[in-house]
């Protein structure tokens, strides 16, 4: 059976290049950077190439970098570290109501600890309004973190905008960058912003790495106590072969950057086109021109997103409803009804994210099978008989 | 050059089998365990058979096994996640005064958020008397974290019988087994504790992996929000290669456990006895019986430990001073401090500790090496000029 795998905004694989590079590291160069002999020399002389790498995707300094486990700890350690960090003036702080649940569960967690939240808002599109992050933002907010873009939906936040208003304000401004650093340009000085999260298996690199990006003179407390790695910022043995695969999944990026994004472009076009011609009764969610180059999500009416997966699966394709961190929750995303949508029609969200060794005839095979699932389904569907029989007594 | 790596305290190397049971997983089986396709249930169950591994190697139920990314993730999420489930019933923790930076960190972080802290004295030996532990639980007393093993004198703690002071007051018991999982027997029914951390670069496994037992039933907060990972105790995208390596890591020293110990306790001995027939004015640190099995600690009078592993290394001789977490902070080791050592002496440690790959012949190297590099740093110390001035003097 094709096997097609369309879900790489929940993880990529590693490119041969990033695990060659890791090799070494799983072998003889296995030292811990922490300590005062060769094998620590090579595990840290190769850990502070990795952070290079890492600092020129972005447009930071090296020494800005700061090695995590993943985006989810970036996230974490950004939003408490920096909130904490400035507690003594202010106890507020402003998310979107479309943030990863790494970002807006730590900010629920500030809640217990006294902090007050504000939820900003999105339109149908899942963009942010630059001014409704201005209205959110009090006297005493001490941080306004928003996603670059969405992985659910693909949508790409105006965040040189948002970033100018909270500085206006005089707010440190945090960016979760998992779904677009190593995928589209970004540039910390150009964006005009204060922290910035990433993670490794979003662009071809391994998992077990992340990295939180804080601009020089911005306070943070550390997330994990411990010893002095990372500059004091974040205790615990670094896990050096999975840093030198982000390390040259970042360089790589760079390079290839502009051809990965068209030859991604072209397949989210072509899906998002189509999908809907040969369905009736999907609708394309996200912003139609502002999204993920390689990201196509939908909502296709009267079905469950998780019973289309699993015949999409049965047919050899790979994709997700909703995002990877929750689709064992089985619950309607928060992201799709942040955006307005209809609980049931949330239910039926299905997201393709392309990646590097996807081919036009993936989507071909996707037109193929899935159109006839859905019909299935919808014949098992009370919801879609009702809606028939609605319908043809309208006629 | 001879090269001698005498430093698996810092990390040890990876086992060969470990590599190629993870080597799958940085390649075709790069699913994310999360995912409800094919990938995903690959990766899935390589994680649910690591688990069973890890599970059976301390005597656990997998169910209550939650992988995290190091061993400081483990102690901060225990120390912290422990004591904050429970704060509604008291806000005093107990640790002792020679855990890694990792526990007494996040102790002092939760003084910060208005704990109170104890702090368990240990004798010469390093070792902790259960009744000191007795003494410092009060009636608000809700954690107390004991470490297994110390990481920088090798002394192996009664936790048995802490475990058991703590049971009668009803307060949990955390257990840092980091220096001891998979490196001597471990039993958590046997110990009788509610809560242990390990940590994969310990005993063969790889970096960036650790895991946390909390014994079913205990309450405990989870340190990193956002998806539901592990149960909802852990979130973040699982860091499958590692947490396979972990597992097999985990299945080889459950079965060689035995034959393991009895080559490194044979090498320790050897150094243990022969360094200070060497060397003058050299003390062995921790307990002469109870301790690590490759754990051999030292301090040699009148030199800095810094200049003694700058030689060793220019030797080939990889060594460290004190653990490798802190050995650039260039302080004097807060556990022998602790002891009682005098501030000078301590800055003199040395520790040499042994891995599978060590023979006999290494011992002969170092014995080698070792005391002209003392004579040198001493002809140039002033503290050692004076000492025999003195002696001299009194002769």
């Amino acid at each position: 059976m094709k096997k097609v795998y369309l879900d790489n905004a929940s993880t990529t694989p590693l490119l041969p290049e990033v695990r060659e590079a890791m090799l070494p590291f799983l072998g003889e160069d296995f030292g811990n950077p922490s300590c005062l002999h060769d094998w620590g020399d090579t595990a840290r002389e190769a850990m502070e190439n990795a952070r290079t790498e890492v600092a020129q995707l972005i447009g930071a300094d090296a020494e800005e970098i700061i090695f995590t486990a993943s985006g989810t700890e970036s996230n974490n350690f950004a939003v408490k570290g920096l909130a904490l960090a400035q507690q003594n003036e202010g106890k507020h702080v402003v998310v979107s109501a479309i943030e990863h649940f790494s970002v807006l569960h730590s900010a629920k967690t500030l809640e217990k600890w006294g902090f007050e939240l504000s939820l900003v808002p999105v339109d149908r599109y899942g963009v942010i309004d630059p001014e409704d992050v201005r209205r959110s933002i009090r006297k005493d907010t001490v941080l306004v973190s928003i996603m670059h873009a969405n992985n659910e939906v693909g949508t790409i936040e105006p965040i040189k905008e948002i970033a100018k208003v909270a500085k206006e304000r005089g707010v440190v401004f945090h960016t979760d960058a998992v779904a677009t650093a190593g995928t589209i340009p970004v540039d910390v000085r150009e964006l005009g912003i204060d922290a910035l999260s990433l993670a490794g298996n979003q662009f071809y690199g391994p998992k077990g790495v992340g990295a939180l990006w804080v601009r020089k003179g911005v306070r943070i407390l550390p997330f994990l106590d411990g010893g002095v790695q990372e500059g004091g910022r974040r205790a615990g043995t670094e896990n050096i072969p999975a840093i030198v695969g982000l390390g040259k999944a970042a360089e790589l990026a760079r390079m290839h950057m502009k051809t990965r994004i068209e030859h991604l472009s072209r397949l989210r076009n072509r899906l998002l086109t189509e999908l809907p011609n040969k369905i009736d009764h999907v609708v394309v969610t996200g912003h139609p021109q502002n999204r993920l180059p390689g990201h196509a999500s939908f909502c296709v009416e009267f079905i469950e997103g998780e019973a289309m997966l699993m015949l999409l699966n049965s047919q050899g394709v790979a994709v997700t409803s909703g995002s990877a961190c929750t689709s064992r929750a089985l619950k309607a995303s928060h992201v799709l009804i942040a955006m307005g949508l209809p609980h049931a029609l949330a239910q039926g969200s299905l997201l393709f994210s392309f990646g590097l060794d996807n081919t036009s005839e993936d989507i071909d095979y996707v037109l193929e099978v899935l159109p006839p699932i859905v019909d299935r389904l919808r014949q098992m569907s009370p919801l879609y008989a009702k809606f028939t029989k609605t319908s043809k007594g309208g006629q």
